[in-house]
């Protein structure tokens, strides 16, 4: 398992206007792309920067995980994505490692991806997501 | 302002042993550089990935304020940094967007970089780094 590069860094947000008014102070300007997850109930707001993307994660329901994440925790950064060959081979190593997955298995991501969650139980505390294809 | 790349993600750990055990199980390996910086009373964990470093930052003081985000949040995700050519242009910037800094004026990162953070409180409860040099 290589990391190749950080894939994006996915910061909660509690609503659209909040995330363009962040966008707009860092970035200085609009999204690159706006994406609905409905099975994960979130609206992302993406900006490319260098080789990694900054994901604005907005919920569309209160039963969504970032929902729930800003209720408990208070919106910021959320998880922490790396790029990797081989979602597969990835669950493989992190298991043979030790490390407890959320994902035994690929789903799919935004953008055609292929992805994987370990849980933050076993990864200290951060959530960290595998990327294949991003 | 061009924010160029993600220059590094600041993880907040309690120990290092805690750091190595994460860096082992998400990068399979020791830590590029281990560098103290006593202004900050912390110690950094750098690994290099891709265009980007992962920094675990383990405070060595009960003081630091990594310390207080820790017993105040718990370990984790503390702060996203990004490479800019000119902190002082990235300040400036900022600032005319209507931001808060911490930093008016850079101040000196590791490995000889220049730095400067933002106020979480104007950039939606993430703490945001400018790095010059990285």
């Amino acid at each position: 398992m290589k990391l190749s590069r950080i894939e994006h860094v996915g910061i909660a947000m509690p609503s659209d206007e909040e995330a363009v008014r962040l966008g707009k102070l860092l970035f200085g300007r609009e999204p690159d792309t706006v994406e609905e997850v409905p099975s994960q109930r979130v609206r992302t707001h993406i900006y490319k920067i260098g080789e990694s993307k900054i994901e604005f994660l907005v919920p569309t329901s209160d039963d969504s995980t970032v929902a729930k994440f800003i209720n408990d925790r208070g919106q910021g950064l959320h998880h922490l994505a790396f790029a990797v060959d081989s979602v597969e081979e990835a669950i493989v190593e992190m298991k043979s490692r030790g490390a407890q997955m959320i994902d035994e298995v690929p789903r799919e991501g935004v953008e055609n991806t292929r992805i994987a969650f370990a849980h933050p139980k076993s990864t200290g505390r951060v959530l960290v997501e595998f990327v294949e294809g991003g």
